[in-house]
């Protein structure tokens, strides 16, 4: 699918990068941070998406002359172009040129830690805020959700297909990012090719009703699908539907084919379950799974397997596609740092604010996970990459002072890799595959301590600005304070 | 923006296409509805949208030879290629011939009635179903969430901009129906080209920020935009944002020239505002304006005019381009009637379920809303089109059979309009313009009474079958639960 980066953004953002043209700042060097402030879902984690969309954007971004041509026909609420015509011209000659570093697809990442870096002329890293801030957002969003619903359901297989309840277009990436987080399958068709991630699927309500009765609607779906045979048995009555399903399953059998399982759509999918176990089991097809679905969550799944119900897999839709009970990360992605071109020295920039979570963390920021010797992860350090770090290696929590944490002697790993360099994309392949993101977070979410992943009222991890990144935070709050 | 809408679908689609084909039903006939069930947001309407892009849909539907490749590569579970070579050749040929009614942009809709319906081959009704509910859904949604607020915010205009926290792609198409439902302007571009919607914005922090102090930020911005300038005043600090704001503003009527407002966008916005407006009326600024933004909806919208805020306009963002208290709308696509190719007669299905909520209604269905002599809407019919409506004109509650209204003699006119003819879209441009549709809904609006607006616990609007067709549905459920 092609997709008009360059104008996926905010009115504003071109109106800005004008100014700056105007102003003479064009090329002032900045740095922003992209960051989220909360823990989604009330959960201990996050998983990383979005970087390969990213990548895909760095790659294709441009204005078009139809870009141009709309953008000149805009006018100023006052009367007049809104746009002149020598930025104009400079619009449709504009190139990127600036480096974006990331943290990969499917890494575990926590509030206040920077997920994405942009460096360059201020104007770049302005015109691109809106789009990367929709991507990343967004499909982090799901990737977290869907690691929930995963954690959730334990060893069996999720498949998600909240495509007709998703938000537009949004699901075909909705799709990708819940099998970054875990899933095993999306229903999606398009993710699927657009993705190379695996598809799956059984039938709807509308096959057994477009049939006079249901018995005959799944022998006719037996018949043409054997390999692929999971009868939905809820259209009518369910104990009937589960009746009808084992005389197939039988008829099945004797034909040496396997009926791959039964689906469950309404009702108490719990007590439904264990009567459907123990008359399949009773007929003899012990090998018949049992699929549920119905607006799950990692809540209700929870919930259902506390129960002792045999499940075989799950079929996750709107709860997930959307990210039902929170619909939005609200990421942020704020100016950190100014230069003169030419320059080497930054000057650090920060926004304050009444509320101390709302503050932002001046710098060029990168972040260290420590590890503890058992491969469990000990703690993150937000630091910048321009000025050397406290020996120490102490951590001071952002929002509460009073937290800090000294992590030296310990192993660590630094986080954001090269995206962009110069305005081409440098992800490697190996970096766009969403089934190898999956298997990052997978391994990722192997090092939380079990406490950091439970569903309500996780235990936090320890994340923090490395001391010497903390107090100069302080002093410029102290000297923006003075001045204003 | 191209999208490959033949695999924007769920496999089991597909899949089942491939069974009815095999099954030698593939010229079956089937009529489908598309409806929700309940009232988004608690509220006591909807405002229907997606019809232009279903009518985009219908134009491109094809599946390319890429998409026939890639179909031809999915295996089935249990071993061997999913699809056979005879579907997978029928799929390189295929287009739609079936046809498709539905409610015009911008109508005013309520739970139970169809909004769209599907009649043609039962393959064709079930390849739409996952695009059709994807499209229609969200941005009904959204419409509704956005005509909620602007309702809230009265004459002062609202712009949307949430882009950057909507759910990806999805947020192009919230930013047209959010227009739909009365937003006056998006700060989305891509909306803006794409849709023909009109586009606004201001600046943001880091243009404040990249300068070395507030004032200097706000003079260079209201010299290089002087028929637009709205300056941002809570960067530092808002007392002081707005003084150096009223230095700006005093300069410019210096010149000739007008500062168009300031936006507040964090803090007790109501507190804030009456604070500005006071101040700006000191300094002889009545004309500058006063924009507020930040996390809104309808309800903060409604508090602080309860308080008597003085608001020029509003900028709503994340709260209602993804509609995070209700982030979908549940919308179904139910099969309500089938025949055998040639046949006249329709034969009418039903799904039953253990809720009255969850019953279909069966039947080729249409809606007829009824008028009082004063223009407010009387009560919505959902009829059988193939069948005569009973003369008493008699509505029945679809979950709630004691509710009966008789509308007998009042003036009515029906809601579904052609949008597809054969697999040809027919939809008129005029049914096709997001600003036409805007139109619609604000009249259609005024045809509500203001109980039915409030939000909350709003008076229910009725909405009810033909009380022939619900004697249908009545013996049609006894029927199968004869049967099953």
């Amino acid at each position: 699918m092609r997709v008009d980066y360059a104008l996926l953004t905010d009115l504003y953002q071109i109106t800005m990068a004008q100014g700056y043209w105007d102003a003479g700042k064009g090329r002032e060097e900045a740095c922003f941070s992209m960051y989220f402030r909360d823990y989604p879902f009330k959960g201990g984690f996050a998983v990383a998406c979005g970087m390969a969309q990213l990548a895909e954007m760095v790659e294709s971004y441009r204005f078009a002359d139809d870009d141009v041509a709309y953008l000149a026909g805009l006018s100023a609420p006052g009367g007049g172009p809104l746009f002149s015509e020598d930025f104009l011209a400079y619009l449709a000659d504009f190139r990127l040129t600036c480096d974006i570093d990331a943290v990969r697809e499917g890494t575990v990442v926590f509030p206040h830690e920077p997920l994405v870096r942009v460096t360059g002329p201020i104007m770049e890293c302005q015109l691109l805020e809106t789009a990367l801030l929709n991507c990343v957002n967004f499909q982090t969003l799901i990737a977290t959700k869907a690691a929930r619903v995963c954690l959730a359901a334990g060893d069996a297989p999720v498949a998600e297909f909240g495509l007709r309840r998703a938000q537009g277009l949004g699901g075909v990436w909705a799709s990708r990012a819940a099998v970054v987080g875990g899933c095993a399958s999306t229903s999606d068709v398009l993710a699927g090719k657009l993705f190379d991630i695996p598809v799956s699927g059984t039938h709807a309500h509308s096959w057994v009703m477009s049939f006079d009765d249901e018995l005959t609607a799944f022998r006719e779906y037996a018949r043409i699908f054997p390999k692929n045979c999971v009868l939905l048995v809820d259209s009518y009555d369910v104990e009937q539907g589960i009746r009808n399903a084992i005389t197939v399953g039988l008829e099945m059998r004797e034909r040496g084919e396997r009926l791959a399982g039964i689906r469950i759509d309404s009702g108490d999918l719990s007590w439904l379950a264990r009567m459907a176990r123990r008359m399949l089991d009773e007929a003899g097809l012990e090998d018949c799974g049992i699929v549920l679905s119905n607006d799950l969550d990692e809540h209700t799944i929870k919930s259902i397997l506390d129960e002792g119900t045999p499940v075989t897999s799950w079929g996750v839709g709107t709860k997930l596609a959307c990210a039902f009970d929170q619909p939005t990360l609200g990421g942020v992605y704020k100016l950190a740092a100014v230069r003169e071109p030419g320059a080497e020295e930054w000057t650090n920039r920060l926004k304050i604010s009444e509320s101390a979570a709302k503050l932002t963390t001046p710098g060029v920021l990168d972040v260290r996970r420590y590890y503890h010797d058992d491969g469990r992860i000990a703690g993150d350090m937000v630091f910048d990459v321009t000025r050397p770090v406290d020996g120490r290696e102490v951590i001071v929590d952002p929002v509460d002072d009073l937290r800090q944490k000294r992590l030296a002697g310990k192993r660590y790993e630094t986080l954001l890799a090269p995206l962009a360099r110069g305005g081409r994309a440098v992800l490697a392949p190996e970096d766009r595959s969403a089934m190898a993101a999956r298997e990052r977070a997978r391994a990722g979410l192997a090092t939380l301590d079990e406490t950091q992943k439970r569903m309500l009222n996780p235990h936090t991890y320890p994340v923090g600005l490395e001391y010497g990144l903390f107090e100069r935070r302080r002093e410029l709050v102290a000297s923006l304070r003075g001045i204003v």
